[in-house]
C-alpha cells in the first residue's frame, strides 16, 4: 500500500511556516513499514490543490491531505476534494451543531465563516474525534482514500492518531501486502560531538556496510542529544526488533557513559530533561534552579514533562546582577565565575528547600560581558552537599544555541553525579 | 533565473528531522522575487543525490542543496556533486588548516573523519565563510550553479546570507530577468481568534477578488499572534510597497486595537515579547514575572529578544504550592484563582524590585486541578499600582499550548494596559 501526503497552504511554499506536519507523518508511517511513498506541498490554489489530488491518486493507493479546512477564504481543501470526487459539498446538520457546541464550551463567537467547516462532500464521512474546530474527512475516491487533516499541528496528530491510523491499518490488511516492517532503536548521547561519536562507531558501520541491514544513522541535536539511530527491517517486528537489539549491544559497548538513554519509544521520553526527572523520582529527590542567562528556559523544559511536579519545586531567574546578589547571596561582584555558579546552586536549595540544585550563569552573547568572550557558561550541580563546577566553552554560536546548549549540559552534569560518572 | 532547493536527508524523508531549512529559503528566495522553483527532498543515497542534483540543474539554473557536509559515513554530497561536476575531490590544503583551527580555538579534538571536509571538488570553491565546521561550496557545472550548504539551520542560514545571497544576486542580473517583486506587509494581531480577524477583513477580500493583487492571507499562530499578510507584486520594489502600504491602512481601519504589531522586517521585532519589552523601555520601566505552570517560559520568551535587560529584572517559578506562599506570600488555600494571580504579580514586583510585574497561575493540564478544567488560567497584570486580572479558557488544547497560550495573553493584556486599551 502506496501512501502519499500533501501539504496544502501557500505560506509553506513561501517559507513563512515550516511544514512539521509531512515530517511527523513521514515517521509515523515509516514505523508502520509503510514506504514508496510521496510528498508534495502546494499553495492556496483550487487548481493546483486538485492537480496534485489527482496526481497523488494516480501513483497512490491512500492520500493523506493536510490544511486548507480551516473557515477563511483561502480553506480549498473540501471543495477540491468535492470536484475530485466528482460530488457536490453539502452542510451536514450533525456536525454543524457539534462545531457551534465546541464554540459556546470556549466562549469563542462563531464567525458565519465557521459554518463552511461543517461541509461534506457527498459521500465522504467526518471523522468521529473533532480536536480544534475543524473536523477532519475520510473520502473515497474509487478504490482508493483520501483523508484529509487540518494543518494545525496538534490537531492533526491528534486525528491521525485517533482516526486515520486504525483506518489505514485496516486498509493495509486488506491489501495483503508481505509488508517489511521497520524497527527503530535509538541511542542518546551527550559528550563527545557527533564526529567524535561516528569515529567511535566506524568498526560497527564497516561491520555492517556489506549486509546494509540493520542501518545506524546519526543525528545532531542541541536540546536531544545525539542520537544515533539503528533501523532494523525485516518479515516481522519481532525479527527486526531481535536484530535492532544484538546491534544496540555492539554500539552500546563502544559508547560507554556517553549514553544517556535509548529506547524505540517516544524521543520525549528520552530528553535529558526527562531522564534527570525520573532519576531524581526514583530517589525521592526535589530540584530547584537557579538561572540567568537563559531566563526560565531550562524550567520551562522541565515543566513540559510529565510529571515534572513530584520533583520541582521551582526557580529563581536572577536575570539582572543585583537580584542575584540579593536573592540568592552570591557575592557582589562579577558573576560569570564557577563560584558565581555554586552560590547559585547552594543557595536556590535553600531558599526553595529542594535537595538538589542547578545554577547556570553565562555570556549568551553577542556581547562580552566582564571582558569573558560569548559562549563562556559556568554551570553548577549541588548535590548531595557537594557542589560540582565547569565553564564551558560554547562560542561561535548564536544565542539561542548558547543558551539551549547550557540546559542541555547541565542536565548531563547531573546525570552524571546521580550516576556516579565522571564529569568532564 | 530559476532556483531549485534540494534538502538532502535520510531523516527528513523518515520524518526525525523536519526540514526547516527548505522554508526558510523559501521564504527568503520569494522576497527577492525569485520565483518558479521547485523543492526535493531525497535521503543519504550517492545515486539518489546525484540523480536529484541532475534533475534540479536539468530544470533550474541554480541549485541551492543543504545536508550532507558533515564528516560522517553518511555525508555524500560533496562526492555528489564532484561527480555531477565529472571532476575529482580534493583535499584543500588551506581549507583544512581553517577547519583545525576552528577545532582547536573550541576546545575539541581534531577526529580523523572531520578532514574529510576539506575535500573540494576540482573546480568548485569553498564559501569565504565557516559557521560551523562544514564549509559550504560554489560549483559551476557549464551555465549553471550549485551552492552547496550544511543541513544544521543556523550554520545554513549565516552562509546563505554571507556568501550565497551576494552570489546570487549578480548572477541574477546577469540572466536580465525583469524581476517582479514581492513586498510583504505583516499586521500581527491578538485577541479575536482568526475566522473572526477573517470575518472582519472580509470587505477587503472581497474588494480585492477581481486584481488578485495584492493578495491577503492569514497565518495563526499560538506564539506570534494572527498574521495578516498582504502581499504586493510590481515591476519594482518602490511600487510594491506603496501598495502594500495602502492596503495596509485599510486592514487596520477594520482590525483596531487586535493589531499589536505591524511591518515587513524580521518576523522575531513583531513578537508579543519583544513589543512589550519596547513600549517599558520607552517608559524607562522595569519588568518582573512570577510563573507557575509556565515553568520559566515567560521568562525564557522575554530573554530571547536582544535587549531584554534594560527592562527585565528576573522572575520567580513557583512551580510548588508552597513556593507560592513562602516566597510569593500568597494566602495558603488553593492557587488557581484570580486572587492568587493578583498576589503573585504584586509581590514579585516587591521581592524583585520591579515597577511592573507578571503572574500567571493555572491548570495546564491533562488532569484537573482543584476542580477546574485543564485550561484554566488566572493571569495578572501589575502595572502603574494597579492589579488587573482576567481567567482564560484555553480548553480542548494539549498542555504546551495552554502555556504558550498563557504568555502570549499575558503579553497583551500588558500591552493593553500600557496603551490604555481595553483588556477583555
Amino acid at each position: 500500500m502506496r501512501c502519499e501526503i500533501v501539504a496544502i497552504g501557500t505560506e509553506l511554499l513561501l517559507g513563512q511556516i515550516v511544514d512539521t506536519n509531512s515530517a511527523w507523518l513521514a515517521e509515523r508511517l515509516a514505523t508502520l513499514g509503510v514506504d514508496g511513498y510521496f510528498q508534495t506541498r502546494v499553495g492556496d490554489n483550487p487548481a493546483r490543490i486538485e492537480e496534485a489530488l489527482r496526481q497523488a491518486l494516480a501513483r497512490s493507493d491512500v492520500v493523506i491531505v493536510c490544511g486548507g479546512l480551516g473557515p477563511t477564504q483561502d480553506d480549498i481543501t473540501r471543495q477540491a476534494i468535492a470536484n475530485v470526487m466528482g460530488a457536490p459539498l453539502q452542510r451536514d446538520p450533525t456536525l454543524l451543531a457539534r462545531i457551534e457546541t465546541i464554540f459556546r464550551q470556549r466562549n469563542r463567537p462563531f464567525a458565519d465563516n465557521n459554518a463552511t467547516q461543517a461541509d461534506v462532500p457527498v459521500g465522504a464521512r467526518p471523522m468521529a474525534m473533532i480536536a480544534g474546530t475543524a473536523p477532519g474527512l475520510i473520502c473515497q475516491v474509487g478504490e482508493k482514500h483520501i483523508y484529509a487533516l487540518p494543518g494545525v499541528p496538534w490537531e492533526m496528530r491528534a486525528l491521525f492518531e485517533a482516526d486515520v491510523l486504525p483506518d489505514l491499518l485496516q486498509r493495509r490488511a486488506q491489501f495483503g501486502d508481505a509488508e517489511a516492517t521497520l524497527v527503530n532503536h535509538t541511542l542518546y548521547c551527550w559528550g563527545p560531538g557527533e564526529s567524535a561519536i561516528a569515529a567511535r562507531l566506524t568498526p560497527r558501520l564497516q561491520a555492517l556496510d556489506a549486509s546494509g541491514n540493520p542501518t545506524i544513522a546519526f543525528l545532531a541535536s542541541d536540546i536531544a542529544g545525539t542520537r544515533v539511530r539503528i533501523t532494523a527491517k525485516a518479515a516481522d517486528a519481532e525479527e527486526a526488533r531481535r536484530m535492532a537489539q544484538e546491534e544496540a549491544r555492539e554500539v552500546r559497548a563502544l559508547l560507554g557513559d556517553a549514553v544517556f538513554s535509548e529506547g524505540d519509544d517516544a524521543p520525549m521520553l528520552h530528553l535529558p530533561e526527562a531522564v534527570v526527572l525520573r532519576l531524581l523520582a526514583e530517589r525521592g529527590q526535589t530540584l530547584a534552579i537557579a538561572e540567568s542567562l537563559t531566563g526560565g528556559g531550562i524550567g520551562a523544559r522541565l515543566t513540559s514533562i510529565a510529571g515534572a511536579s513530584r520533583v520541582f519545586r521551582g526557580g529563581i531567574v536572577a536575570y539582572a546582577d543585583d537580584v542575584k546578589f540579593e536573592s540568592l547571596s552570591v557575592p557582589p561582584g562579577p558573576v560569570v565565575s564557577e563560584e558565581t555558579a555554586e552560590h547559585m546552586a547552594r543557595n536556590v536549595c535553600r531558599v526553595l528547600r529542594a535537595d538538589v540544585g542547578l545554577a547556570a550563569t553565562g555570556v549568551a552573547g553577542p556581547d562580552s560581558q566582564e571582558g569573558l568572550p560569548p559562549g563562556t557558561v559556568c554551570i553548577a550541580v549541588a548535590w548531595k552537599n557537594e557542589t560540582t563546577t565547569r565553564t564551558l566553552n560554547l562560542g561561535g554560536r548564536p544565542r539561542e544555541q548558547v543558551r539551549i546548549l547550557t540546559a542541555t549540559w547541565l542536565f548531563d552534569m547531573l546525570r552524571r553525579k546521580i550516576m556516579d560518572l565522571p564529569v568532564a
